[in-house]
């Protein structure tokens, strides 16, 4: 079970004490299977690590119709809000699919992480391949096939499509789990 | 008209060396309205910073029905293939929808980039604030409707409901251009 620490803070970059001050800004919290842990709305949206587990971001329709936005299993980070700034409502909701361990990144930690003139290159090679993600996802939103889309996440997400219920799938994707349901049994008979 | 460097290069972070190292690595260049810049499939793809006019990045479905990923007007940055990777097929076509000044980043440029072990905090801000478009604009895809999504373009994008012909408008919101224009008189009379 790796923390974010482990992931990002490796290597000479970080002294001792910029290290000891960026660890005592991360909470470690277990979240049972279900539990939400953001509400749309609420005003600054913390960011999340999961060492282990599963967390979801979705975002509800006005006909009360849940979009889910994200999955992020062990190693991902999650937000609410991608613009990382404080007293900015959620957009989403995020909620615990599995139980989970994970870290939390609270106000003062990121306005220390803020303060420094620099960032170390873990972190940015991670926010860019969370980008290159985001921007798969709109193309595939934009003008794939529900069976492209499909081929997306599980490239996405190996192991997830195990892990997930088939609805949650479906909701990812923005199809229905009937429609899910027939891409499967076509990819299973090797139709595609 | 600010350059890339105006931009980003400013302050205390880098000494005189560095700041010549990454000037070598871009190049300007003038493109005239309906240029292509890049095509999809295309091997590494380079990013492009806008100094005036206005970029495009869309993409082509099976029909091939044009879909716009996203607008670059002054300031922005574009490129077809968010991992930033060398060696990486982009994912989507560019060309310049008005006559424009560019800033071309070039392959060793990026390397060099990579090369270092921190990166400037204005380009780390840029990278979040591109994220946080991004996710809006995923969500937006997934569950807003067709008025807000066109609000949420008119925030993204201020004064390019002018720049931009009606029927690119409606390509990045994904609906049809009598229904944008349904939306636009509704706001006119302030129906909503």
């Amino acid at each position: 079970m790796r923390s974010f620490i482990d992931e990002f803070a490796i290597g000479a970059f970080l002294l001792p004490a910029e290290l000891e001050m960026l660890q005592s800004g991360i909470i470690s919290k277990h979240v049972a299977k279900g539990q939400v842990l953001l509400k749309k709305g609420e005003l600054y949206g913390k960011t999340y690590f999961v060492k282990q587990g599963c967390l979801r971001s979705y975002s509800v329709d006005e006909k009360g119709k849940e979009h889910i936005f994200m999955f992020a299993p062990e190693g991902w980070i999650i937000s609410a809000n991608e613009s990382l700034l404080p007293n900015t409502p959620a957009e989403l909701y995020i909620d615990a699919i599995e139980a989970s361990e994970i870290e939390v990144f609270d106000r003062e930690f990121m306005a220390r992480f803020e303060e420094s003139p620099t960032v170390p290159r873990p972190v940015f090679a991670k926010l860019v391949k969370r980008m290159a993600v985001l921007q798969r996802r709109i193309i595939m939103l934009m003008s794939a096939t529900a069976l492209e889309r499909y081929q997306d996440f599980l490239a996405t997400y190996p192991e997830m499509a195990q892990r997930v219920p088939q609805k949650m799938i479906a909701s990812y994707l923005g199809i229905t789990p009937e429609a899910l349901s027939k891409i499967r049994r076509g990819l299973a008979k090797g139709h595609h």
